[in-house]
């Protein structure tokens, strides 16, 4: 019992918000830069290196209070794992395990993980809002993760979900490598079981190279995501490009970020986000941020503008 | 991870309860005196009086163990809030925030908040027993809570949520006063966002005053709430009155109440409860109660008789 | 809240499984030994020799995060009740209670509550693969359960739900016995209330008798149980046998289960289980286990097979 820990994230922010093709609305918008989630997680040293590990993590709505990030999700979607580490060997988690590919997304952009602003997160991952998503959720479920120990800076993972008939099995194998300030991750994973009913494809391919390099006064990223929608004729290739940058100031940080969307036989979207977030402690920080959307597919509403203002409590 | 706190209350009584207009059922009542919960909460020093605050807390039925207080409640419905609380400038609630009329109808009446035992709960805010309910829900979704510092016994509190094309917006505001043994409480509210089904009218405008005195062998409540329907021609108004007491008596307290709700162009509903509240300690109460609850509007069963014996933990 | 309890238990397998009548499948297949859940719980010490009680306990399935056992499980089906404990007159718990014959079923078992591997757990509670449930499953809700103090190695234990209008209410009693290196129980139960729809009767009398003695070098297990199915005309009365060991061996231990099934006007259901436990830790223990399931009622795949090998963590 006295090992357990209980932990999470509450983000909300307020705003005008606006997807490309749809009006915009002054409304209250959970997870601004981070989708809040609880969690319950542990690890038992078992001795000669070797532990115990295991997580149950929840999203929730603060807006509304409702589990999940929408209708129907899992309880425990973010993560439910159980498995052994050690530090020699690495670490096995069999259950559900967030991807490597959504860890490689978020970790290579200055504004990490947030649904709401990042460019490469809305291109890569939000099925709303572009038309060649990749497949298969943030989240495996039914999935084994192997993460290697770290070796000269080099740290590989391989990630599998078993088809169990609802398609076949999942794979993604990425490779970490860090040295100093300096950053990079390449992930590749394929995709053919996916129950979303939301997106469109059931089997795609994804390549993604991230880097990052803190010069101080800049921390710069990069990424660029190639996805292959091998459930149609000819398998297309969407090519998806992401640049961004976090500037030290004061207390808090500025964050700029441009992303493209480059789609096969399609108009490009064309985000920009541009915020400051200022941290009252480590814990918590408060944030104010602007999108510019442009999806050149859409006949109306073609560029969306959205705003916010936010805080965020670890806990 | 030590900053969060992990508490609830479970409450269970068995009885026979009836409605007005139904037969009466011999059964375990969740939540005789106090709808149980759980949740996690924190409170961050930031330096300087400001602290960063949150609640996740959900409800859940102890008789069966199903979470909510009914089928599709979100699981946070009870809180979800992230805000920063400063000592001199006063508290900002962004989320899930329990409404002021809500809070204020359970401070000053001497069963609470049990929707089993209390007239003005029952009254006020059960949907299936009255004919002009208070629209809204006794949380609001999407919304703003803004709460005073303490000055000279006074205490304000102003609480909005966002329509986001619901509806339109709702707007509260509260006015607390303590000194010595007397409080009193004025609050306003304007519903015109109500996405619940089970309520009739969807726009719905409330005033509530409420007083109680401590006089040692007696503590006495008083409240009247007026309630206008601004969805049906002529905005008919619903008059709501509620006297109760409490008289301390051994580690307990006998608690009685009476009721009167008075409907536009319909008979009246006239609830009477009676009930004896015991302490095994601070946070463990027993309790019997009973209530005639006479709806002159019902043709049948015009005079429900309750009764049950219950158990209260917090934790 | 220093004195709530946050703990529970995660348990994952990876094999091939395979029901009788169905083909295998190779996949992750959560709670391998134990149903993984998580729950509150705290006792509250109110003087002589009195204690307040509660816990709120849901399942979940670690393989893809949902909660419950099954699509519409309340989210804390596995406990969720108040009441009070004295050393010398018993405890009484309200709300949602695990069932004595659950209790009893799991204890005299060497698979305890694997609903994977256990011949009897299988035999008694899986809907799914027999014919003649026992009906009301392994909780009831509307419940109140007494537990008598120790005398003499002796434990009465008395379970009633309230019919609440769904059906009849359900009664259970039981007794155990311990004494050295010996236990034993008799339980009945008789189930007139079942809101389940997967179960095909509604009124079961269910009788069991169990034992077991540890030898040391094995601990055998013995139970019997008959179930009275008075939903259909002459209430044909189903029988299920289980003896199991388990054979200390290193750090964990062999475990070997039989059981069979013998339906009224059918043929019977054979099931034989090996398995090895072994425990890295009191919390952590990983294991290998073999079922071969042989219902001779099936047409086709009459004799199943199923292997596969997990991990289970408590926390």
């Amino acid at each position: 019992q006295s090992t357990v820990q209980l932990y999470g994230l509450v983000d909300l922010s307020a705003g005008r918000y606006q997807d490309p093709g749809a009006k915009s609305m002054t409304k209250m918008q959970p997870g601004g830069m981070t989708t809040s989630y609880w969690g319950l997680r542990g690890k038992e040293d078992l001795g000669g290196g070797l532990s115990a590990v295991f997580a149950a993590e929840g999203f929730f709505l603060a807006d509304t209070g409702a589990s999940g990030r929408f209708n129907g999700d899992a309880f425990f979607a973010r993560n439910a794992y159980v498995g052994l580490s050690s530090a020699s060997l690495g670490t096995v988690q069999l259950g559900r395990n967030t991807t490597l590919l959504f860890v490689s997304t978020i970790v290579y952009n200055a504004f990490g993980d947030s649904y709401t602003f990042s460019p490469t997160v809305r291109h890569v991952f939000l099925p709303s809002a572009i038309t060649a998503p990749v497949t298969g959720d943030s989240g495996w479920s039914d999935s084994v993760l192997y993460t290697s120990p770290k070796l000269g800076g080099f740290k590989a993972s391989v990630l599998a979900a078993a088809g169990e008939k609802v398609g076949h099995r999942n794979v993604s194998a990425g490779l970490n490598y860090d040295v100093g300030n300096f950053s990079a991750v390449a992930v590749y994973q394929d995709v053919e079981k996916d129950i979303s009913t939301a997106l469109k494809v059931d089997d795609t391919r994804t390549w993604q190279l991230g880097a990052t390099y803190d010069f101080g006064v800049v921390k710069v990223f990069a990424q660029h995501t190639q996805v292959e929608n091998r459930s149609v004729a000819g398998s297309p290739k969407s090519k998806l490009s992401d640049v961004s940058a976090a500037i030290p100031l004061g207390n808090g940080k500025v964050l700029a970020a441009y992303g493209l969307l480059n789609r096969p036989g399609s108009a490009d979207q064309k985000t920009f986000s541009l915020g400051y977030d200022y941290f009252l402690s480590k814990r918590t920080d408060v944030y104010v941020a602007a999108m510019s959307d442009k999806d050149e597919a859409k006949a109306t509403y073609t560029t969306a503008k959205s705003y916010g203002v936010g805080i965020r409590h670890r806990f």
